[in-house]
């Protein structure tokens, strides 16, 4: 096949995200022209995925197409920001059609669902490696970062963590689960769901946040680190789906949750006068959060359980170690 | 060797770019927040730079640092925007620590000398790629585009195309020079200089803009059929340095300056009656700049040479084809 460049990115691109009339010139120019909105600051994040280290070779291109704004949300919605623009670098060994009509697929339906515009990008050739840029907006000095915490502050995480380093290790063939459980699982690894929404709620109430890539227990120590003081996680407290629970037992799946990766949760702390009004407003039933824990004057992470401190081997996910 | 992407990230990157007010958080949270000034636009561009396509394997690391910043510097020369804030997605094979040193001086000088932050990134393994995003602004409505020519506007570009492309091909061994012409050419090809303080005041002047990367002539059509129009270059105008001359002969040298890749130069158009204005505001001696042609009315892209229409196997770099 011969495809150029500019017939791909037609084909595949140009109308891959949504339509935003804040976009003031999109694909096929030198650069991006953007309308950054008056009294919102800038928020920009960057992440690859490469083949082979991110994801494995043989995953959907959907899902691939999928995950690479997923993790960049998840990024977002951590800061409390507003998603708007996303700029995607694909470096590709072959312009394969069915690859990038699938990709285009995965990565556009969760641009629209954000109403997110892929407001341009660079194609070339060589190993498989996508990333997206992404940029959004938050109110001026409204943005969370993981700095604000204190001691005190009682700390909650969203959704199921472990669920993704599970359905990994079942892509990868290194673990067996029942049928049904296998197949959630896999889908948590595969399509993961930023929580832009309640990022976005969580400006009204969380004094920090941190997006769960690299293990909820390293990233939990990286808050309290940026944070200035230390965090305390109360094992029993973890949530944990009924499927990785049937997969490993209550022990081991409770263990993946603090130290698999892949989340894309929202870890977050909150003053704890305010627990009342947060479950008012954000239901739990609904928004989906678990108070796991608190932070504390003495620093570094901690898992605590029946009394005693828990060890743990390995506490996130390093790329260079 | 163990360098976690935390200790990687505070040794070689935290105090790489410029220090600028106007970036509220940088490196080390989830994303970066920025100041976009009122009355600006955002403009928004990537670029990839992949080991073995874009560069050859044994270039330099601050070479491949200078570089991978200057490609995305001139991408918004060519919207005659002002650079701020560059996002980094570096992947490595491995985190070498005499490697990461040279390539953050080479992407860091070039960032410094263009007052560009480097706000975020990340760090990933896998086969070396760079991705850099940069952002930067322009007044509301002053961009230049690729699409504002009409017939009859002159056509410029900036400095001496063909330069990197034997640069290129001395640096693979594939082209003798005399030693000095080889020094200058490699340099050209390893540390372009992007046009960011001409493309600023080309807005003043030029009606459209493209940074020529693929190869002139393609470039120039591109230019051309974003306008809706025609493009003419005289091969008699075409600007080559000495040095190009003095390796190839004058014939293939303005061969090489329509069809090799990499110059990053700027082709601009000008409505006819400015050329006066140009020429005494921006002094071609100082500025650096060539008449080459002109738009017109018959579409495509056409090179003339002593009246007749000369043919070309092919007009620019195409990365699928």
């Amino acid at each position: 096949m011969s495809l150029s460049e500019a017939e791909l990115i037609a084909r595949f691109f140009r109308d891959c995200g949504a339509q935003r009339h804040d976009v003031a010139l999109g694909i096929g120019d030198d650069a991006a022209l953007l309308e950054c909105p008056p009294g919102m600051q800038l928020v920009a994040t960057t992440d690859t995925l490469v083949a082979g280290v991110h994801f494995p070779a043989a995953t959907p291109p959907t899902a691939i197409g999928h995950r690479a704004l997923a993790v960049n949300l998840s990024d977002l919605a951590a800061m409390g920001a507003h998603p708007a623009w996303a700029l995607l670098a694909l470096t590709l060994p072959e312009a394969e059609e069915s690859w990038l009509a699938e990709f285009a697929a995965g990565f556009g339906a969760l641009a629209r669902a954000h109403g997110v515009a892929l407001a341009g990008g660079d194609t070339t050739r060589g190993p498989l490696t996508i990333t997206v840029q992404l940029l959004g907006h938050v109110p001026q000095g409204r943005a969370l970062t993981r700095a604000g915490g204190r001691p005190g502050d009682l700390l909650f995480v969203s959704g199921s963590p472990g669920d993704a380093a599970a359905g990994l290790a079942i892509e990868q063939g290194r673990l067996a689960a029942p049928p049904a459980a296998a197949a959630y699982l896999r889908e948590r690894f595969l399509l993961p769901t930023p929580r832009v929404a309640l990022g976005e709620r969580l400006r009204e109430y969380a004094r920090a946040c941190i997006d769960v890539s690299d293990g909820l227990l390293g990233d939990a120590g990286k808050l309290a680190a940026a944070s200035g003081v230390g965090v305390e996680i109360s094992f029993a407290a973890l949530p944990v789906s009924v499927q990785l629970t049937a997969t490993l037992g209550e022990h081991a799946a409770r263990t993946l949750a603090l130290t698999g990766g892949d989340d894309y949760e929202l870890l977050f702390a909150l003053e704890p006068g305010r627990a009342a009004e947060l479950e008012r407003e954000l239901p739990r039933g609904e928004w989906n959060y678990q108070r796991i824990g608190a932070l504390c004057t003495t620093r570094g992470a901690r898992v605590c359980h029946d009394g005693t401190v828990m060890e743990f081997s390995h506490s996130g996910y390093q790329h260079f170690s």
